[in-house]
């Protein structure tokens, strides 16, 4: 799994210090609207929103979704919060129902400290997509438990250190077959984290996600909220496929 | 209960190398689709759209389902996941409401590593409806349990194979009654797996799984979700019917 | 409570041996359909299709629900569950919401070895409604827990039936007050049995209910879904008060 | 808190014997009913219906609620829940949408037993409002646990009616303060309690719950729903209130 | 994070003695309103209801917010609960939907015993918002766990008072970047207190609820409910924002 990006930080995207932005000090600001077409929808408008949120530097990935839960996915990061509401907003006008959503910024974990700067940087600024022929997509929130037998936040920080190397480690071995964006949410949404997966094979996800939950750190502490699957397809093309 | 099918691959359904298919190193998508007809539900239009979605090389069955859940199911296998997206929006833009899903891909279980090629080859690549006169049918996802008591992510792979095994030989007490597909959707819908049975008739379904319940297996580390029951029925026939 | 019910086997529906039936080789489908008028509600379309499944052999009670659970409750019977499902698709027609239902089979409790078959078959075949001035009704499901401290399938044969006993001396005690009807759901739907009481008076039914919850299968094992609760009245009737 | 009204039975509301009421044996039916205007709201409708209902011999409360559970509540009394059944048709056919509901039955606890009849009739046959400037009013449903560490349903009578006396002792410090009606519902609603609060301050009905909940019988044993926190207020204010 | 708030109370807004309002016998009322555009919306009512609210003392905060659980919300506080069910009613009369809500009052904890008056009153009395560039929000609700390993409510006083004065110091290191409001809502919602914070950036409000969720007070004992993330927004521009 790969969890660095290359690209280097979306700058273009940073308001000028002093500006009405609403902005985390470090990083970015994510969300993930699941939507379905309502009964003014209107895919030319939905393309509208998106191109013009791209011009405002916002980055956007639009997934064709499968099943019940939505029909297109659009996740967006950009730097103030006030931009990713204003695609919100947009896309709603173009007459799609948001029905799901997940709000999350992009962050460093803690047990990174000590890690050189250049490496945090992708986590901090990534691009989406990543590079390369990753079409399956999936989502899902996540939490660590506050049980009897598995308190995660009990344990001591260096416990949890070597659960989350043991843990990066099972990850990276599907570097090549899956990239990966964990973002943060505490404070903000219903889970912890969030987690984008972008797979070359549909089964790369249910692999990555199967053999990781083997891992302590999953199978003792995870709880994982709803899981959205589908296809990475460009805006143009989403919007007459729903 | 009959695990395995002896129908061929159905490879007439896979994508060329190199083509735009977003399909699973190996096997097949799958997704099951609970409807309710809408405002604008045409008949026809449903026919049509399971016709067109065959042509394509997708396996699809249809189910008229008791209560409130849903009214017609479609159970839809191909082994790119994009026909089976645009088999979902045809079915939506014929006025059904998708109201439940699940996606899942077919998978050889890992307790079945040393089991010959062709006895797996028919959970890759299965075929459905089975042969024989089974049209009481019910699906219904489930997870295995991660508590403190019992968490079958912590238990080591020989004592998982062993009550795998004896899941299994439970089950095929049941053969010539049940016909069983168990889909992995880990990393992909919100339990591990799918688990859709056919049954001779209603009471082989509620045999099989009370049962079964008895397992280890089952009485300890299983998590059910909903569950969906109702009659094998041809598309041209359940569409009328609801 | 009345657990048997002396009215003969309802043979007049069995379908011919060889017929499209999708019926349990033993017993008979259940449905339980939990519905409020929509905005095309017509009261004698409703009458008619309850008219014309009795017709088709169908055992048909009809309950004015209290509550926004929903307004009508129709139970039904039928050895074919298309039957049932064509009885669901008329009241669907007639401009009914099925908000809520409950699917199951009759069945004989495993409990029940050894009683002479002359005991049993009420409870395979049995009559809707009791006989008697049995007008306060209830439904909910149930199932066995499977948790660490209570554990319903882990424990020996023996015991299960010993505290299924003691469960139905207690039941017992309220003979003529409460009629029974247990049916079985497990691989049907999301609970393993539903539990239809029918009572001289609504507290009879809270009665029961409440004494038999500190029997140790009920205090230790017993999980409840929603309950519902109503007055038993004529379809004529009851379509013009809701 | 007062759990006794002086108000003598209603039993100009009793149904004479033999008559078609579905009435308890002892003791009055009671629903909650949650409701929001729907589309065909009618103000005067709703007053109408209240006015007929206690033409009927119906005690009714209504109150306008804060927040998004719902607008109006209607709290309503009657021996005959036909009667009651017969409000609330009345209530949707005025165009309230029921969004929320509570079945129960004025009961005496078990744990009363030798207490005086004189005590015990002003809990199986209360009239609401109470008496005094209670105009800030909460519902909320609730049960005992069933749970390893605490299983009310285990316990000895004795360890019960002891429990229940402590609580009933912490609840009485807030005479004046809170008027209290507990109904039963075992077997006609999802919670096992249903209890209904009237205090003369909003902080009154916030002190009692947090003080009660301190008590073992609420601390180690109580499972609670949602809660419903409102103004009591009459019936023709309050439907141009919402 | 700064707990308190140097205004002082708003006793403008406090009813004569002897008034109809319904009030608490020390502090405000608070409701949370979280809502979506209706098919009627009206921009311009919103700000009309919010400036006749503000007109009869009442003080609001409107956020926009991001993802699917509202567009707008609107957070107000007054002696009154009659004047906040006032400004609810001309909010859905503007045509906004409120879709999730929070009831609750301003408290000084149990905990503040023996704390000067002055430092109390900008808890019972506070403004909002704060002074300062506080624009990132965030709401949740929260209670503390009844359960085996973790019951707070058994805990002694003085071993309550001890966490919740570390829980008090962790979140102290905010100050600055956080303003927190506390309000209680036992009896009157779902959870036991809810939870504002407004924070300077976005990652503010992550930051202090990912630390302090190591607290013992929360790791151990805290259970919380969904959370709403947003800008804090002029109600004349935000109603043209969603």
């Amino acid at each position: 799994m790969s969890e660095h990006h290359t690209t280097p930080p979306a700058d273009a995207a940073a308001p000028a210090p002093g500006s009405d932005a609403v902005s985390p000090r470090e990083g970015l600001g994510v969300v993930h609207l699941f939507c379905k077409p309502g009964p003014s929808y209107d895919p030319e408008s939905v393309v509208a929103a998106v191109k013009a949120a791209e011009a405002a530097g916002t980055q956007v990935v639009t997934v064709a979704v499968l099943g019940h839960k939505c029909d297109l996915a659009v996740m967006a990061i950009h730097r103030d919060l006030r931009e990713l509401r204003t695609l919100q907003t947009a896309l709603q006008r173009a007459g799609l129902l948001v029905v799901d959503s997940y709000v999350s910024l992009t962050e460093v974990s803690e047990y990174a400290a000590g890690v050189a700067r250049e490496f945090l940087e992708p986590r901090l600024y990534p691009t989406i997509p990543p590079q390369g022929d990753y079409r399956a997509w999936c989502f899902y929130p996540m939490s660590k438990k506050r049980e009897a037998h598995a308190n995660w936040f009990r344990l001591p920080f260096e416990q949890r250190k070597d659960l989350m190397s043991e843990h990066g480690r099972s990850g990276r071995t599907f570097a090549g077959r899956i990239a990966q964006y964990v973002t943060g949410s505490a404070g903000l949404d219903d889970y912890e984290w969030g987690v984008t997966l972008f797979g070359v094979h549909p089964d790369d996800l249910k692999d990555v996600v199967y053999t990781m939950r083997f891992d302590e750190a999953s199978a003792l502490y995870g709880e994982f909220g709803p899981f959205y699957t589908g296809v990475v397809t460009p805006v143009e093309d989403v919007v007459h496929q729903i």
